[in-house]
């Protein structure tokens, strides 16, 4: 099977989206595996199937709440097991949509994207795409965080944000380069279903312009260390203005190794939303053939 | 600039193969980054550029030497600087050679290979291509060796394959999983360029019909931990049989977290040679676009 493929990336993130309209393409579990690996496949966070939602029994669901999600965002992790959502891949996906002209922006500068979430809402935006990532709720208390590099446990924050989030401050940027993420860092109590865990420092100044400005290192549960993590950036721009208490910012600008992303936190009919903005580019076409990969 | 690459590997040491053989590409070390990045660009351990050796001023100085040397591996490592040699890299290069109908084996069943250190001779071996290092000599003395994972120093033995190794012998298989290999061994004393660092244990039976077996690691200076490493697979060996002493095997199976490579000591008319032999694969082709990228 010779599979034509486009890689794209999110600040770093990065997915190999397979096209696929007409719902035709049946990925294994292992086919994802051997696509994902970066030495022996293409390499990639997870694997992206771009099918119209009309093909799979959730996105004609979702066609009945939202007619305009024609697009299904069928994401899968990098060893094969099947994700709700991913804050970045929604921009690339997005990104890859309307440079190849499978669809475009509505007229009220809407794009919806139907995904195991739900539908999500994506716009244009300075720094590339907002993607309303929705509602977010403080959940799993105030655990002990410690990790390689710093030297006594802190407490965090638990957030939910749809996957489970523990943000720590630091001390200092130096301290924030110090830290080794190459294993899982410790939680004490352990949540039921582990977390994310930030690890967050203030930039000087911590708000100009009534913009929050911090830097963040991530380990992603199950991952390891890695370049950005949508929902862990706007976890984070949480966690600090929770902390920074009344008259704190809602708009921040997060730094994460892979790059600058944007948090919004606005009031929606049901409550407050988190809307997360960044790029998010095509970096090359190829074409993997299975029986030789 | 839109370029075509292929992307290979061997024994999951990987590489970005750019056919020009009329030497009309000129790729800069921003290039080069930007091509090995695994999250921003294609993703590989370097770049190859294939190209005919009468291009080269060196090419053709190797070309008086031999002329069947048709071909230059022009070898860029991930960080855009120049290399000699890549042990793993010839035989992606010679397979990718073969594959795409750009040479074959003489009539003797060899394919030489111009690079940086000299015109290297390919032939077919049951593991895929056998490639011949040349001469090796015991180099850099005996230093200790400490890493996490293990409790105490152990010492070393160094080797000079081209560039520095030391092998270190560990206990056993679970102690050379539960090394970590986040960061540099120390090396006492340090050797003055550094070493790539083996470390290895012998499986059982360690000899079995004439041929060795063993298991390794390895850390490449200034790289981190690689799923394998070709002249660091062929130190591993020598240093074993040195250590093994009389009537040990000129034969080695040597498992590396990529896969299995074979090593052979052949004398030839200028003394020992090693023999590196192994498994090479196309992976995927692509185009990469640098204005987008």
């Amino acid at each position: 099977m010779r599979l034509a493929f486009t890689k794209t990336q999110a600040t770093g993130n990065d997915f190999v989206v397979i096209a696929d309209p007409d719902g035709a393409i049946d990925l294994a579990p292992e086919h994802i595996r051997q696509l994902s690996d970066r030495h022996f496949g293409v390499g990639g966070d997870g694997v992206i199937r771009a099918v119209r939602s009309k093909h799979l029994e959730l996105g004609r669901d979702l066609l009945e709440i939202d007619p305009s999600a024609e697009w299904f965002m069928d994401y899968t992790n990098a060893d094969g097991s099947v994700a709700e959502m991913c804050g970045n891949g929604v921009r690339a996906y997005a990104h890859f949509l309307l440079e190849r002209g499978f669809t475009d922006f509505d007229a009220d500068g809407m794009l919806a994207i139907g995904t195991r979430a739900g539908i999500k809402l994506v716009t244009r935006h300075e720094l590339g795409y907002e993607v309303d990532l929705g509602r977010w709720r403080l959940a799993g208390g105030e655990p002990l965080v410690h990790a390689d590099g710093i030297e006594v446990a802190r407490p965090g924050l638990g957030l939910d944000l749809g996957n489970p989030h523990v943000v720590v401050a630091l001390a200092s940027a130096e301290e924030l380069e110090d830290l080794e993420l190459f294993s899982q860092p410790a939680l004490d109590p352990v949540p039921p279903a582990g977390a994310n865990v930030e690890f967050v420092v203030p930039l000087d100044p911590m708000v100009e312009s009534g913009v929050g400005n911090v830097r963040m290192r991530v380990y992603e549960r199950g991952v390891g260390e890695t370049l950005s993590c949508g929902t862990g950036v706007a976890a984070t721009a949480l966690a600090v203005r929770h902390w920074a208490g009344v008259g704190a910012p809602n708009v921040w600008r997060v730094e994460v190794p892979g790059g600058v992303l944007g948090v919004r936190m606005l009031h929606g009919e049901d409550g407050e939303h988190v809307l997360l903005s960044g790029p998010a580019s095509l970096v090359f076409d190829g074409e993997f053939d299975f029986t030789t990969g």
